[in-house]
């Protein structure tokens, strides 16, 4: 359900709960930061002690107010608000922001607090933002509804934040570097409206617009509750308009005990990374790649490739931003000869005409427009990347001024890395009163230039657009259902056209000793137990069995394992004998239902290279063919399964069909929580699955 | 060698030809540097043209200078060098500074006149620093001779640079954020004088410092060529003071920047890495990181543990610091329950007082002091990380102010990011002042902590310093000569105590039938060339030949290869026929001799996993048994080899002293280049040589 949110975040009339004449009073700084904004509505100033105060006539309440206010702002105590959102209901009032804190983030009774919240909101349909939060400021209206300071600069940028206090320094930087912003929403402990909401009203906002430019939308999250909404939404936005991310939680502190490798390499957050990236949303890993997003993402062009022309008077450095684009996967670009014959006019015979261009340390802001102007030029660049130092000569501030003429004249985007202290800093203050994005170290241009660009590629590449079409195996549903009641893996197996090695449940060693002289040798014993999830671990899988000899060897080992377990184990604990399977490629294919975000697969390489390989790629179920093949030719034994050395390249269809399988039978069986094959062998003509585990 | 360099760095006299009356001139700024510095010996300015200026009588020449000065200091045009480095040399002058530039880093006719530079500087024993180089500063005696801006704040850190560029932003950085520095040498082209030179000159301070504290040693180094010597000194510095090297490099294309730039070839940069790494040294791998470790080494204690707990007033982005604690390899201490109840006490009942402790955003200077004080007693932290936004009510010079003042009665090193722009500016101002290490972002303030510990940890450690005792094999040297003109591989093997499967070489299929018959299935064919090095690659290896109908199919095809490239090879090409090892783990075992650091050992997983695993460390040799078995345990494929569910860990013993004998074979007979052995199977009982390789 999409919200109406205009009467929200475009009112025409505020009521403020709380309105105070203390001027530390949170309602007073709101009611002053509202008016200070230049707001054009409405205000209804509450507080039942209070007539008139700074020229405001006040009301008693919310039921004594001569209109259905758009908005209520409520900031008092936790203990008034139900009082207050029960006469808003009554009223008709649809949109409320609660600043005031004491609920879900304060433990179980806090909690309980903002569940009795989310019922008044239910019974009344309210539209409540936060509580907890700092409200929210709209520079275009212009509006600022928040207990913050109260400058703000008009922007571009939209941001959401669930925590306040990122929120100030945020706020603080925007303003000062200048970059300003659009809209900034809190949205706190989302007790109703959550990050789903604002993105949609956003959408709205954007797919309207009658000319559109790139909106850049940052977000910092601690939780994502309706991760498939999320996901759909952020889908929508990213192929006009880029949408980055904060969220952390990436430490296995985060991460629950799982019972499989699935499970336990497939946490919620490597899910949520994944998800992310497949709609072209970009994860920020660390909270300066946020503020740089921010600013390039406002103030720069997008670049069309990933060449960089890298201009500087400084030898060094220049060559760690050569190390750092190709660590970043950009490009040093190839000067044509008509540049380079002219960068030889332009410059001492000893500078090096080769990108990165180095103009010598004794290089004046005349040299840099010449250069600047003829590389921006150069069909062979997508972008440029100038990297100063205040040597001697150098002239800082004029630099800085040629260079915004020059990024004036051009499409692509211009970043600066003025390194140093005072001699640059007001260099980079009129860099960005140019809006030139800039940067302290060269590597951080570098590494955000190239998110920019990993974003253009993404939109501009197709295939990600196509439609959700895979469904590869036909499904008899009750005889499925049969075989997951009876544990008959096989019967699974079988349905996904996947070979599993002959298998039989023996007793004695002269049953093992008959099924390998029918079967053949090598064969392996295992114990057979729906209870034991790693058996090897427990030495109940004894593998390469080649003759009598390491057979009565084995089986003795095996039993003994066995009859130390049975005691803690009520279901009688099998053993299992099985034809060893050739050599061939091992990979792991898992299926996992998040609460979150839905079914997600797993494939990377199988056995005993899974751990220490850590080669696990992730995509969403359902997905189209395409996706899948891209996500086992990401995997590092890709390089295995498409030939290597001795080896001829294989046949992977059924390995595709495989994966989509497992996605299919998790959507349809919404009992299983997750599947795992480990290993699925590849050999030149057949798969087969060795370990399989169901986890309902 | 260790030059004597005090009468270049603590001159008592100096002489500077090409001193002018013309402000702009590189001689008149490095005159004006040297007064303003306040240094108090003699000076000679030298320009035949001046008889006297700004009260300083001038002087026609180096010959007619009253006495030999110490140091002389040449600004004048390289055209003019070799007369004035002549006449130095005659005079018996010792020591001399080139600034100007036209050397090496022009091109071959630069590098000719560099040669006879290094000529003349043998001839007369003249310990030059330079050319192309910006001088150095010393803030201890004091003394500037440099070109560059004159304002140096004292400090103790000692740099140098290769890069006159960096230079002058570090020398603005430092300024700025008020660190200053002890020492600041750049070395240019380094045709006489090196970074070792250099350190063996401070090592030699720093070890007869009568009251020693740690003294920061950052470097900024486009090559290394006395790679060994380079080790060397690092090695005698680093127990008691840190080294931090920024050296770019690591791509292709950083390469190819070096030379265009100074003509400085990019040496093996994973061989420096860990040559550098095995003494304890740091390398930077982002200019940023260098700044930081530049301050944080001269301001801030070092932290005794990993223990980090984190006092903030922002929720939100606490969390991430606990993502980036765990990232860096800290650990978040575990606060006593002392320090709880205390925090109880100090804070409202919602703030967390679980570590990060959480003041909330209303948190005043107080409750930080309160806090802070009674988080550094805490037995359980070994640092203490302050992250601040400036919210509503948030004190940002008082709350720096206070972190001072606690800092000041702790030997715990407290770390600052104070996020945001010019709210939080002020504070971070305050925090310079009192020399607190602080950050715009946690993220580099958690790295950096991380990198500090890291060394600590290192020179806490002593197995490091367990001097170099291997040599494990006993050699005939005669013996191994004979087996290296021979390509008697397996001879060589048997010296190392490792097996190499049983091989012969077969004409025709009868004789292949007859190895397997004798040695058993499965088995290898091979083309067999010294000359021919990736067989597999054109089909000249077929595996797991497992009965008749297989091998005569193999020997069918290999033959047919054979053929072909007959024509191409004088030598004729001969088919060897090899027992196939059974299943145990492939790894592979390298040895290198680079040209700059040495003879390198190269361990890792081998075999078809040798590439897509990346798991590859290296070790210099000789080192010893702890060493050898480390870089063992550090690989990925260790995992395996210590056992890995149903499989028993493996003796190693054999593992260990083949790496080491590989080692000792190359010290001995220096006509070998490179010898590799991949795969070496290791199974339960032994260890077997598949394939080797060696390169003289």
């Amino acid at each position: 359900m999409t919200r109406q949110l205009d009467g929200l975040f475009n009112p025409k009339s505020i009521a403020i709960v709380g309105a105070s004449s203390d001027p530390l009073k949170v309602g007073a700084i709101a009611l002053k930061n509202i008016i200070l904004s230049g707001y054009k509505g409405k205000l209804f100033p509450v507080n039942p002690n209070i007539n008139e105060f700074g020229g405001l006539k006040f009301f008693k309440n919310i039921t004594s107010l001569p209109q259905i206010p758009d908005l209520v702002v409520v900031a008092v105590p936790v203990i008034k608000v139900f009082e207050i959102l029960t006469e808003c209901g009554e009223k008709g009032v649809k949109n409320i922001v609660i600043f005031s804190s004491g609920y879900k983030e304060t433990g179980t009774d806090g909690k309980k607090i903002e569940d009795e919240l989310v019922e008044i909101a239910e019974k009344y349909k309210l539209n409540i933002l936060g509580p907890n939060c700092m409200g929210f400021a709209s520079t275009h209206l212009p509006l600022n509804v928040t207990f913050g300071h109260s400058e703000i600069d008009k922007g571009v940028l939209k941001l959401v934040s669930q925590s306040g206090s990122l929120a100030a320094s945020l706020f603080d930087w925007c303003n000062t570097t200048k970059l300003g912003f659009d809209s900034f929403v809190t949205i706190g402990n989302k007790a109703v409206l959550s990050e789903v909401d604002i993105l949609e009203y956003w959408e709205g906002q954007l797919s309207n617009e009658s000319n559109p430019r790139i909106v850049p939308v940052g977000m910092y999250l601690e939780s994502i509750d309706r991760g498939t909404d999320f996901i759909n939404i952020v889908k929508k936005i990213t192929p006009n308009n880029p949408v980055f991310i904060m969220k952390p939680g990436k430490g296995k502190s985060a991460a629950r005990a799982m019972q499989s490798h699935t499970g336990a390499i497939a946490g919620e957050d490597k899910i949520f990374e994944s998800a992310i990236a497949q709609v072209g949303g970009i994860r920020c890993h660390e909270l300066s790649d946020f503020f740089d997003l921010a600013q390039v993402f406002t103030w720069s062009k997008v670049p069309s490739g990933p060449r960089v022309a890298v201009v500087t008077n400084a030898g060094g450095p220049a060559v760690m931003v050569s190390d750092s684009i190709e660590k970043y996967g950009l490009e040093l670009a190839t000067l044509t000869e008509s540049t380079k014959k002219s960068l030889r006019e332009y410059l001492p015979k000893i500078a090096s005409i080769q990108n990165p261009i180095d103009l010598l340390g004794d290089a004046l802001q005349d040299r840099f427009e010449k250069v600047l102007n003829k590389v921006i030029d150069d069909e062979n660049t997508d972008s440029i990347l100038v990297v100063l130092t205040p040597q001697l000569m150098t002239q800082v501030e004029k630099t800085a001024e040629v260079i915004g003429t020059v990024s004036s004249k051009t499409t692509k985007p211009i970043y600066c890395t003025f390194v140093g202290g005072k001699k640059v800093a007001t260099g980079r203050d009129i860099l960005n009163k140019l809006k030139i994005t800039n940067f302290d170290f060269p590597e951080r241009a570098v590494k955000t230039l190239a998110t920019v660009w990993k974003w253009e590629k993404w939109r501009k590449g197709v295939e990600q657009f196509s439609s959700d079409t895979t469904k590869t195996i036909k499904m008899d549903v009750d005889e499925i259902q049969a075989a997951l009641e009876n544990y008959d893996k096989e019967k699974i197996m079988s349905i996904l056209s996947v070979k599993t090695p002959a298998t039989a449940i023996v007793k004695t060693e002269v049953d093992a000793l008959g099924f390998a002289k029918v079967n053949g040798w090598p064969v392996v014993l295992k114990i057979r137990s729906e209870d034991i999830l790693h058996k090897s671990d427990i030495g109940g899988v004894k593998t390469n069995i080649r003759d009598v000899v390491e057979l009565e060897k084995s089986f003795g080992e095996i039993k003994k394992v066995v009859v130390g377990l049975q005691s803690s184990y009520s279901e009688p604990i099998k053993i299992e004998i099985q034809s060893q399977i050739g050599s061939g490629v091992e990979v792991i294919v898992g299926v996992k239902r998040d609460p979150v975000f839905g079914i997600f697969i797993l494939f990377g390489a199988g056995g005993k290279y899974a751990e220490i390989l850590d080669d696990h790629s992730l995509i969403s179920w359902p997905t189209d063919m395409e996706n899948i093949k891209k996500i086992v030719s990401q995997s590092k034994v890709y390089k295995l399964l498409a030939g290597y050395r001795d080896d001829s390249a294989y046949n992977l269809d059924s390995l595709y069909q495989a994966i989509d399988g497992l996605g299919q039978l998790m959507s349809v069986f919404e009992e299983i929580k997750e599947m795992e094959i480990n290993p699925l062998v590849i050999t030149h003509d057949k798969t087969w699955a060795v370990d399989i585990k169901i986890v309902r």
